[in-house]
C-alpha cells in the first residue's frame, strides 16, 4: 500500500452533511451581510472590493479583477463609481508611472470596519447558546479548515 | 439582575476572530463553487436559482426574488433564460390558473447534483488532514450554529 492509499477517507454521508451546513451558514452570513449593506451605499461587489484592498493593500485593478472573478471592464467600472463616491483613489506608482494601483481612503475603510463590527454583533448575538468551550473548539476546528483551504 | 442580563457574552477577541474565519471559508467556497461551475453552462445567479428550487420545490418569481435578495425583472431575465436551456419550466397552478410557478427539469437537477458532488469531493480532499471525531464535531458545532442562525 503506498502512503497515498493510506490519507483518511471520511463517511461519505458525514463529507455531505458537513458540505449542506457550510453552504447554508455561507448562504446566511452573505444574506445577512447584504442587510447590513442595504443601510450603506455601498453595493454588495463595491463592499467585496473594498474588503480586498482594507486586507491586501493597493491593487491594479487587474489584480483586483483576478481576485473578484470580474472582467476588466467591470472593475473598472466599479472603481470609477467608487472613486467618485471617495471610497478609493487611483494613485500611480512612483518607481514605474505606467502602473496605476486603487488605494483605499479613510471613507472606504470607515464603511469597512462599520460593517465587520456589525456582523461581529450579529455573531455574538447568534452565540448566546453556546458554551465558552464550544466557541472555542468551534474557532480552532475552523482555523485548521481555513488553513487546509489554503494549501489546496 | 433581568434574564437578559445573564445571557452569555463571549470574548470580543474570539468572536472578531470566529467572524474573520467564517467569512474567509465563505469566501473560498464561493470561489471553489464558480471554478466548479466554470465547466457548465450555467451562471452562479442560475446556479442559486436552481438550488433553491432543487431544496424548497416549485416556487413563484415573486418567491424566488425574495429569496436571491433580486428585483423582480432580474428574477424574470433569469428564468427566461434558464426556461430557454430547459432547465426549468414555467407551470400554472391548476387549483388557481394566475399563479404561475417555476418548475425544476431532470437537466437542472442533473447540474445542482453533479456540482454538490465536486464540492463533496473537494471537502474530503480539504479534511484529509482531520481526525474523524473532529469532523464530527465540526458538524455538530456548525449544525448548532445553523440552528441560532436560523431562529433569528
Amino acid at each position: 500500500m503506498t502512503e497515498l492509499n493510506l490519507k483518511k477517507n471520511h463517511n461519505q454521508e458525514q463529507v455531505a452533511f458537513l458540505e449542506k451546513e457550510l453552504r447554508y451558514i455561507s448562504g446566511i452570513i452573505k444574506q445577512k451581510g447584504r442587510k447590513i449593506l442595504s443601510n450603506y451605499t455601498v453595493t454588495p461587489p463595491q463592499f467585496i472590493a473594498l474588503q480586498w484592498l482594507f486586507e491586501h493593500g493597493d491593487m491594479t485593478i487587474g489584480d483586483l479583477s483576478t481576485k473578484m472573478y470580474l472582467a476588466f471592464s467591470t472593475t473598472t467600472d466599479l472603481v470609477d463609481r467608487m472613486e467618485k463616491n471617495n471610497l478609493v483613489l487611483r494613485v500611480r506608482d512612483e518607481q514605474d508611472r505606467r502602473v496605476v494601483r486603487i488605494h483605499l481612503l479613510k471613507e472606504g475603510e470607515r464603511v469597512i470596519e462599520e460593517v465587520i463590527q456589525k456582523r461581529q454583533a450579529y455573531l455574538q448575538e447568534i452565540l448566546v447558546n453556546f458554551e465558552a468551550p464550544d466557541v472555542k473548539n468551534l474557532s480552532m476546528l475552523l482555523q485548521k479548515l481555513h488553513v487546509e483551504m489554503k494549501e489546496d
